[in-house]
Formats: structure tokens, C-alpha cells, sequence
């Protein structure tokens, strides 16, 4: 059919990505980067960023060789699977931790250079910053394609006994390993990403700011380098393994029920669902890239509105590609588990899920923005002192968690009823066809703060802070629907995953009825509270050995606050980054460890458990983002002037809040999204072997 | 047969606790009511106290009579059931409004007289104490087995169509409204009186202690007589709502699940499984009654070791009472959702309910005690600020989910492996068995709290206020086994009632690869997050009145602060009761609402909808209670004389977190117990209307 042709097309996307993100990176390299003090500084922070991405690496290595080698040995000699899932779990990892070394290491030298184009004006800036993010972007997607589609094609090649049904299912089947492997480096990245940056941050607010009385990114703090760093590993790094994961996950996902389907016929072999999703993700990366091109503005311009017309842009586009797509690849009428589906179904289960997926983003935003109600309501609670700011600000994350999940559920039924659970896949793969902008953008937030800081350091002036402070208030606001789309993909990609471990492993229904099952469902919900617990434990250990560490450099460095002596910035640096490899082994342990048990002692209870994890920690994700982001903007709004502004009663009592926040939004939340899609998938990885 | 006799012996049962408790609070009204200026203040808490019940009980009568108008009407004429079930529901409202009233009203009689009885000393005010709290504990169990067992009787009489089979079932149908009745007074009670104590407890706190600078209990606060009162609309008359429902549930899903299973030869007809249940309530009644006079203890011992001995006591003499009636009553192997069970199964399932309670009790007291290592953990981490104070006890929250959900899940598993879905309705029925007494003993607490009150603002001298903060202190112990016994209980009972539900509607399974029953699940899991947003704005939003009276009366009353003026208490009271009113309002509804929305749109939505919203709750209760316990014991450690002591930043910084976590602890966290008893209620209620 002429159609599988198209198969071929997908690789050439993934490397056009890669050649673009190459483009972008040497285009900021040639930028200037300042003055002395400025290369220096950006030295520490870039070796700081890559020193701790190595040693999390060697770390990640040992765990990846393990878990490929078990499963190579547990599933070589299965006809339904191959040894060869090993190399798919390597790949996936490879690629996902490539993604992260590239998109860091520009991301570092994009800072600088945003700070020193900041001098001449704010969209020469924007410019470098948001290139600097496009690398990531298309780095994730450029690798994703490529690595997905060419073992794809390897496997489809290598799997060839005649019986074309059985040998796509085997192929797709030994892919999902390089959906594990994303997954595993996209967990310990944010874990260990989130741990690291909340360490230094905090040690550097409580000893700096608030003990020694010094400005935020002063260079006589001994944290303030770890604390830069720390954007670059916990939101460059582990943004994009995040976004890596969900990407591919949500592509295994519709290809595994892309094989499971059948056309109306009862005819069980249709490629061409399976072609689909991956011509979908080659396409979105096109889009994608072709929308870079509209994040421009002239003099004068906003930059928010150049960003978001970048991926309302590409989400517009990708409608109607997909609309074409979906009719020229798909031939008639499939069925999924009963349910009947067409061209049609399937461009409304998208629709379904980018709605649903912006729908939530602009709900996070509501909820956390400082010019909205909620974040203002918190402000004015603080007057009465920190408890009445904690309180509501947890009663607000909690009430947040409503409007998001009627429009996931929405989206999920809308999906379901067009085109079955390959609709929820597809919904998922929608709702991710354009990641390559949007993690662009999501990139540009820490790039732009992280210019700030370095304009701070090295005493640029107030104008050059204050073009850097715009940049990155917007990067603020998209960050916020960026979250709402990252906790949207994976609640979906989740879904998808776990309809595709249960097409995998024949369990036609997984019945609440039974006490097993409900027992797992129970132990599901459980492990997000688990986990956040872990996760909010770690950052506690970790940050208070950074506050002695700051708070010794001060008692010991002679002349460090008259700006005579020279902080020991590497040894802050080294503790953020021993504490975070440390503490993230044993959440992820946890996470991996967990449904195999659960998988060998009943299939059905970890059905339930899939089911639980990813219901409550969709909505202990939703209430801790939002909780955080609400804090931390409910104190910028006072620091604006509200309610006695700086140095106020209330004020302290909202940087109460705001501290509290900061493990809720940047290490517990973030981490729960890539916690709920690595279960379903460890579940699915380990199917065959359950059958 | 003979033993279905044995029926008619249940109500004489609830008659013997309802003499016992007229005995007991003859006696206690007996008792020496201390000087004229404690009476005085008793008479205020005690009128602020039963104004508020009178007042809630109108709104709710409003309720009431709608609700059993529409069930009435809707079901008339309905074969499978009757009008009769809105009789039910005015019966359940009935009786627990009723127990409610009459132990509140003694409890605020024991309270004066248990603090004029500690100025002889310790046993004295323990035995006035705990008699007080029996009245509201046999209360309870005698209005709910005299009403379940007599309205059982009066409709297997009424229904008598020939058909055995159908017209039990059609009896226990209609006998569901009073677990409705029952459920509706609970969710209202806890949740005013919930928003009640808290909003006086703060006011009192913030403006009193923390602005004024006066004593906890002074009687110069305006809002110290609501303090008092709350604890007794909460604690007292909340906690026998909470467990009347508890306990009518256990009792009707187990009839509903036992008229469900047949016999091993297929013959359906099984009265024996329905007989089984009243039975094992009213024994459990008798029990208890006994269990009260171990409640002694000589002079020079310890108190709480009589109170363990108490509920220890019958907990193990139920067992033996169980096993014997157990295979007394059951006549060989009977069958429920294919699963065989005989005697011996229905016994082991209920120690695995009992074993379960008990565990879960102490896992929460090691969670919240002040002599263990998570409060104290917080205590110390309130060294570096309320910030990392908060963070630690949300942490420790969260982590101590992670126990009380695998034993939780063990006890369903033993459960049903032993006697089916039975099994689990019988172990929440053996846990809840021994109600009378484990209410005997939490009531006891907030009357020994009052009593410390009471012997403050009445001047009694140190001496005594030591006798009645050693009883607190037994109370406080007592009260957080009670708490997780309340947790654990209404679990089970959630889930039996879920099972009676499905068992009712004939759904055979609930899959979750139904996209619908997904999205309840989702649904379902979202509600304990905005319920408990709901509730803990609702106290800040009285709350923030009542700070602004007390703040008026300092102002304006003048020589308050001298003692030469008078508090206005009653303005106070006022605050209070109009916000707990108002404020139930909404959460309420939405409780019964939703369920019975989702249940028409779709059952097997419905299904997913309860599994979401038990699995969520039980986990955001233990999160909410745990977390304000640990906070509140963290304060008082510090109290105690650590990290600094009194008046220290350590001390300021767990002040902070003891605040946040009072209505986590006192109104959201209780609260949901019965959210999730409740939902699952609405939906047996309305299933012969699904059908």
C-alpha cells in the first residue's frame, strides 16, 4: 500500500529536527557572551549543570544495563517478544538522556548571551532565549521520531515470518521497551532535577535572603550558582525528559492499540492504524518547526503574544493536518473493543484531546496567576498571618483539581466514544504532536531567569534586570500552561499505556467488583502520597545541609559580605548534586519495583493499581502545581505593592507559603506526571511476560 | 427454624443499652455540680451547645422531609420496594438526631460535674467523665439496633407475599432509607460542627492567645464559651453521628449482601445470612454494656490503661461471641458472587476486620503521638521556621497513609477470601460491633477537655487543672485509635455498601476499561479534594468573622481586659452557629447530588464514581487527620520543654502547623469518613430506581 511508504518519511522528520536544533544551537553559540565576569559566571553555572548531568548519568547507566539486561533474559526465546527489547529500553534511554545533555548545554550558553543581548533590548533577547529553548524542543522530537520510527522500521524488517499480524504486534510489542527507557531517565531526572533545585533554592533563600539580608542572585551567596544551576537541571533537563517520556509514550501507546484494532470486516491485520501515529509525530514535528517562525515580534511588541501565537499556531495547523492525514491514511470502518471507528472518529478524539490539553493549561493559569482572584485571595489571607496563607492556599490547590478533571474526563468520553481506546491514544498523540514548540517555549522560561540571574551578578543594571525580569514574567505565564499540558498529556498517555497493557496482556475487563482489584486500586492511590512524601522528605534532608553549608561559609570565609572574599561556590554545587542522586533512587526504585510486583502476584490487581496511581496522582499533581504556583505568585502580587508590600507582616507570612510551595510545584507535582505514565509503562513492558 | 427467633431478641438488646444510658446520665446528673461560677459557665456551654443542635436539626428536618418525600414518591408503586423507605429515612434521621441530642446534653452536664469531682481527685472525675461518654455511646448503639430490628420486623411482616426470597429482599430494600437517614444527619453534623469548633477554636487562639496575650480558657475571651461548646457539637454529638452511621451501614449492607447469596445447592433463600447480622449487633451491644464496668480502676492507677481495658476487653469477648453465633446460626456453606463461605469463613473475616481496626489505630497513634518519632521530627523541624514545619507534617501525612492502605487492603483481601463480598461487610460489622463502648471511650475525651475548661475560667487552682490535663491527655491517646478505628470502619463500610449496591443494581461487573466507569473514577476521586477545599474555607471564612468580633469586643467592651467588664459569649455562639449552618449547606448537597446525577446518566459510571471518591477519601482523611495530629503533638512536645519551649521561634513556627491542622484534623479530615459512606449509600438507595 502506497500509503506505509510514508513510514519512510518519519525518520527524514526526526533528523530535520536535529538539523534544525543544530542550526539554533551554533547560530546562539556565534552570539556574544558578555563580559568577563559574565563568562565566568556562566562558567560556573554551565559546569555546575553538565557535572551533575554526568554523574546522574553514570548513576542512570548501571540501572538502565540492569533493567535491559533482565529483560532481555526474560523475554529472549518469547515469540512474542525478543531479546531485542533490551536494545529498544537502551535506545530510549540513550535518546532521552542525548535530548538532555544537548538541550542543557545550549541552554547554558543561551543564558548568558540572553543577559548580554538584554543590553541592547528585549526581543534581540527573547531571540536568544528562545532559540536556546527550540534546542531542547527539537532535540526531544528529533530524537523521539527518529529513535521510535527507525527501530520500528529495523524490527518490522527483522520480525518476518509471513504472518504479517503477529509480526507488527511483535515489533510494536519490543518497542515498548524504548518507551521504559524514556521513561526511567525521565523519572530520576525529575526527581533528582527537582530534589537539586529546591535544595539550593531554598538553603539560598533562608541563609541569604532572610538571615544575611542580601538581594536574590547576590554573587556573595555561596548558594547562588547551585540555585542558578538548579533551573537548568530541574526545569531544562527535567522538563524535557518529561515531555520526552509523555512523547513517546503516548506514540507506543496508539501503536500497540493501532494493532490490537480491527478493521469491520474482522479483518485483524491494520497497518494502517499503525502507520498513523507515527506519521502524526513526523508531521507535528514539521509544524512544529515551521511555527518557530512566528515567534517574532517588532520593537515595541510583547513577547507573550509572539510565544503564544507560536503554539496556538502550530496547534491550529496540526488540526487540519490531522484532519487530512487521518482520511488519507485510514481506509474505512476499525473496530477497538467493540467499539466502531473512522477517519472522522479519530480527527475528533484529537480535537478532543488538544482542547481538553489547552482547556486545563488556561485552568492552571486561572488558578495560579497573580492578576486573577485565587493567588490574590491568598495574598489577602496572608494578613492574618502564615497559617491562614497555608491553609488557603491549600484549600485553593485542592479546589483546583475540579475543573481539570471534568475536562480530562470530558475528553476522555468524547475520545472513547469516537474511536475507542485507540481515540484516547490518539487524543494523547495530539495533544504531544506539537511538543517541539511547546517544550521550546517551556525551555525559554529558565533560560530567561537564569539571564536574570546572571545580570544580577554580575551588576548589569537596572534596565537590563528589568528587560530580564519581563522575559521572564512571560515565561511564567506559559510556564503555567505548559504544566497544565504536561499533567493533561500524561493523565491521557497513562490511560493509553494502560489500555494498551491491557490489550497486551488479553484481561477483557478488569472488574472493580473484585476484592483484588480493589485492593490495588487502594495501593495505587496510595503511592502518590508515598512518593510526594518521599520527594518533599528528600528536598527537606537535602536543603537543610546546604543551609549549614551557607551558613558556614558566612561564619568562616573572611570578608564573604563585604564583597572582599570569594564564596565557595563548588561545594554548594557538589552537595545539591550528591543529595539529589542520593534521594532519587529510592522514589524510583519504588516506581519501577512496585507493579512488577503487583503484575506477578495478579494481573487483574494491577489493572486496579494502574487505575489508582494514575487518579490520584493526576490529582495530587494538579493540587500541588497549583497549590506552589498559587503561593509563589500570591507573594509576588504583595511584593508588587499589595497589602503592605515588601518587608510586611503579610509579606513574610506569604514567603512562608511560597517556601512550602516550592517542593509542592517543582519537585513532588512535576515528578507525579512522569510517576503515573512509568507505572502504566513498566506494566506494559512487562505484559508478555504475565500472559 | 428456631434460631430465627433469635431475631426478636435484637431490639430487646437496643432497649438494654437505652436503660443502661437512662441509668447511667440519672447518675451522673446526680453527681455535685461544683460552685455557682461553674455552674454558670456550664450553663452557657450548655445552652450555646443545645442551641445549636436545634438549629441545625431545623435545617435538616427541612432536608429530611424532602429527601423522604421524593424517595417515597419515586418509589411507590415500585414492587421491589416501597414508600415505606421514606418512613426509613425519617426513622434514621430519627434516631440519630435523637442520640445526638441526648448525649450531648448529658456530655454538658458531665462536664462541670467531672471538673467539680477532680477537686477530690483523679478517679472520681475519670468515672463521671466516662459515664458521661457512655450515654452517648449506648445512645447510639441502643436507637440504632431498637430501630434497624424493629422496622425489619415490622416490614418482613408487612411484605408477606408468599414469596420468601423476594419479600425479604424487598424488606431490606426498603430498609436502606434509614442508613440514608442516618448518613444525611452525619455528613451535616460533622461538617457544621466540624466548621462550628474550628472557626471558635481559631478565633479564640489567634485574637485571645497570639493578640491579646491571655491564657488558653481565660474567661475574658469572648469566644471561650463557642471553644467549648464546639468541642461538643464536634467531638461529641459529630463523632456519634459519624459512628451511628458507621455502624447502621455495616448492618445494611450486610443484610442487603445476605439476602443476595444463596446456598450451595442454588436454593436462594437464605435467611440465615440475614438473621446472622442483627444478631451479631445486638450481642456486640451486650458485650459492650459489660465491657463498661472493667472501665474502673483503683486509686493511683492509670486511666487510660481502664479505658484500653474496656475496649480491648470486648473487642476480644466479641470474638469468642462471634465464632459461637457464627456457626449457631449458619447451617453449612452458602455462596455470593461465586464464592463459597461457612461459618468459619464469616468468623475469620471478621477478625480480620477487628484485627484490621485495631491495627490501623495504633499505626495512627504512632503517627501522631507526641512521645514518637514523626511528631517529634516535626518539632525539630520547626527549628528552621513554620515553613519546613509545614512541609515536615505534610510529609509525615502523606507517609502515613502508606500502612493504615495495606492493612486496610489485607483485611478486604482476608475478608473475601473468607466469606466473599459477606466477608467484607461482616468484618466492618465486627469492627463496628463493640461501638458502644469505643464511642463511650472517644466521647469521654472531649468531656475531660471541657472539664479542663471549666476548672480554668472557674479559678479551681492548679491541682485540679492537672487532674483534668491528665484526663485530656488519656482522651487524646484514646481518641487517635479512635480515629483510625473510624477511618478503617467507614472504609469497609463504603465498600460493603458499594458491594450491596452493585448487588442491588445487578451490575455483574464495573470495568474499568469502560471509559465511562473510568471517568467516574476520576470524578469520584476529584470530590474529597474540592469537598475538603470546601470545608476548610468554610471554617476560614467563619473563622475570619469570629476574629473580627473578638477583635470588636477587646475594643469596645470596656475594662474586658481588666476583668472588670463582661464578654459578650453569646454574640460569639452566634458567629459560630449561622456559619455552620450556612457553610453545610453546599458541601452536603453536592455529596447527595452527585452521586445520584452520575447514577442516572449511567450505572457503571456511577460505580466508578464510588471506587474513586472511597479509595481518594480514605486516603486524603488519613492524610488530613495524621498530619493535624502530628502537627498539634509536635506543639505540644515543644510545650513540653524541647527545642527551646514556650514562647521560643521553634514554639511560634509549630504554632503555625497545629493551626493549619485543625481543620484538616477536626472538620475536612472527619468529614470525609462520611462523605464516602454517604455516596455509597445514595447510590443503594436509588438502585431499585436504576434498575
Amino acid at each position: 500500500m502506497e500509503f506505509r511508504q510514508m513510514t519512510y518519511l518519519v525518520p527524514i522528520c526526526g533528523v530535520a529536527a536535529l538539523v534544525f536544533a543544530w542550526l539554533r544551537s551554533a547560530w546562539v553559540i556565534k552570539q556574544e557572551a558578555g563580559n568577563e565576569k559574565m563568562a565566568e559566571i556562566a562558567q560556573h553555572i554551565s559546569e555546575g549543570a553538565m557535572a551533575f548531568l554526568r554523574r546522574e548519568y553514570r548513576v542512570l547507566a548501571i540501572f538502565v544495563i540492569v533493567a535491559a539486561s533482565l529483560l532481555s533474559w526474560a523475554n529472549s526465546g518469547n515469540p512474542a517478544s525478543s531479546a531485542l527489547i533490551g536494545v529498544s529500553l537502551v535506545a530510549g534511554a540513550f535518546c532521552s538522556a542525548l535530548a538532555g545533555y544537548f538541550g542543557m548545554k545550549i541552554a547554558t550558553k543561551a543564558n548568558v548571551r540572553t543577559a548580554a543581548a538584554a543590553r541592547k533590548g528585549l526581543n534581540p533577547a527573547l531571540h536568544i532565549a528562545f532559540s536556546g529553548g527550540s534546542v531542547m524542543g527539537f532535540c526531544v522530537v528529533g530524537l523521539g521520531t527518529l529513535g521510535l520510527s527507525g527501530l520500528f522500521l529495523v524490527y518490522t524488517r527483522l520480525f518476518d515470518s509471513g504472518a504479517a499480524q503477529a509480526d507488527l504486534l511483535r515489533a510494536v510489542t519490543v518497542l515498548t521497551g524504548f518507551s521504559f527507557g524514556a521513561s526511567a531517565i525521565a523519572l530520576f531526572a525529575r526527581v533528582g532535577g527537582g530534589i537539586y533545585t529546591k535544595a539550593a533554592d531554598i538553603g539560598a533563600d533562608l541563609v541569604g535572603k532572610l538571615e544575611a539580608g542580601i538581594p536574590e542572585d547576590d554573587p556573595r551567596n555561596p548558594a547562588v550558582i547551585a540555585d542558578n544551576v538548579g533551573d537548568n537541571v530541574g526545569d531544562v533537563a527535567g522538563m524535557g525528559a518529561d515531555l520526552f517520556e509523555s512523547y513517546v509514550g503516548s506514540i507506543v501507546g496508539s501503536l500497540v492499540l493501532g494493532v490490537s484494532a480491527t478493521t469491520l470486516a474482522g479483518e485483524s491485520y491494520t497497518p494502517a492504524l499503525v502507520v498513523l501515529p507515527l506519521v502524526l509525530a513526523g508531521a507535528g514535528v514539521l509544524v512544529s518547526l515551521a511555527a518557530t517562525f512566528l515567534v517574532r515580534t517588532g520593537e515595541g511588541g510583547n513577547p507573550a503574544h509572539a510565544l503564544d501565537r507560536g503554539t496556538f499556531g502550530a496547534a491550529g495547523v496540526m488540526l487540519v493536518v490531522v484532519w487530512f492525514l487521518a482520511h488519507r491514511i485510514l481506509e474505512g470502518t476499525y473496530v477497538i473493543a467493540g467499539t466502531e471507528f473512522d477517519a472522522t472518529g479519530v480527527f475528533f478524539a484529537t480535537v478532543a484531546g488538544l482542547a481538553g490539553g489547552v482547556a486545563i493549561g488556561l485552568i492552571t493559569q486561572y488558578y495560579t496567576s497573580e492578576a486573577k482572584k485565587p493567588a490574590q485571595q491568598i495574598a489577602k489571607d496572608s494578613l492574618t498571618g502564615a497559617a491562614t496563607n497555608i491553609i488557603s492556599g491549600l484549600a485553593t490547590g485542592m479546589r483546583s483539581t475540579a475543573l481539570p478533571v471534568v475536562v480530562l474526563v470530558a475528553a476522555i468520553v468524547v475520545a472513547d466514544q469516537q474511536a475507542g481506546l485507540y481515540g484516547i491514544a490518539i487524543a494523547a498523540l495530539g495533544m504531544l504532536s506539537t511538543t517541539g514548540i511547546q517544550l521550546a517555549v517551556d525551555a525559554y522560561g529558565p533560560i530567561a531567569d537564569n539571564a536574570g540571574g546572571i545580570a544580577q551578578m554580575s551588576a548589569l543594571g537596572a534596565e537590563v534586570r528589568a528587560r530580564t525580569d519581563k522575559l521572564d514574567a512571560v515565561g511564567n505565564t506559559t510556564a503555567a500552561i505548559g504544566k497544565g499540558f504536561a499533567i493533561g498529556s500524561a493523565a491521557l498517555t497513562a490511560l493509553a499505556l494502560f489500555a494498551a497493557f491491557r490489550a497486551t496482556v488479553g484481561l477483557e475487563v478488569i472488574d472493580l467488583a473484585n476484592a483484588r482489584v480493589m485492593g490495588g486500586l487502594f495501593i495505587g492511590a496510595m503511592l502518590p502520597f508515598l512518593f510526594s512524601s518521599m520527594a518533599m522528605r528528600a528536598v527537606g534532608r537535602a536543603a537543610f545541609k546546604m543551609i549549614e553549608e551557607v551558613r558556614r561559609q558566612f561564619r568562616e570565609i573572611p570578608g564573604l559580605m563585604e564583597g572582599t572574599g570569594q564564596a565557595d561556590y563548588a561545594k554548594c554545587v557538589d552537595i545539591s548534586t550528591q543529595a539529589a542522586i542520593r534521594e532519587m533512587v529510592a522514589p524510583g526504585l519504588m516506581a519501577v519495583i512496585v507493579p512488577v510486583v503487583v503484575g506477578f502476584y495478579d494481573t487483574a490487581a494491577l489493572g486496579g493499581l494502574l487505575a489508582g496511581v494514575t487518579s490520584s496522582g493526576v490529582l495530587m499533581a494538579i493540587f500541588m502545581s497549583n497549590a506552589g504556583g498559587a503561593w509563589d505568585n500570591a507573594k509576588k502580587f504583595i511584593e508588587a505593592g499589595a497589602h503592605g508590600g515588601k518587608g510586611s507582616d503579610a509579606h513574610k507570612a506569604s514567603v512562608v507559603g511560597d517556601t512550602v510551595g516550592d517542593p509542592f510545584k517543582d519537585t513532588a507535582g512535576p515528578s507525579l506526571n512522569i510517576l503515573i505514565k512509568l507505572m502504566s509503562v513498566v506494566a506494559l513492558v512487562i505484559a508478555p511476560l504475565l500472559v
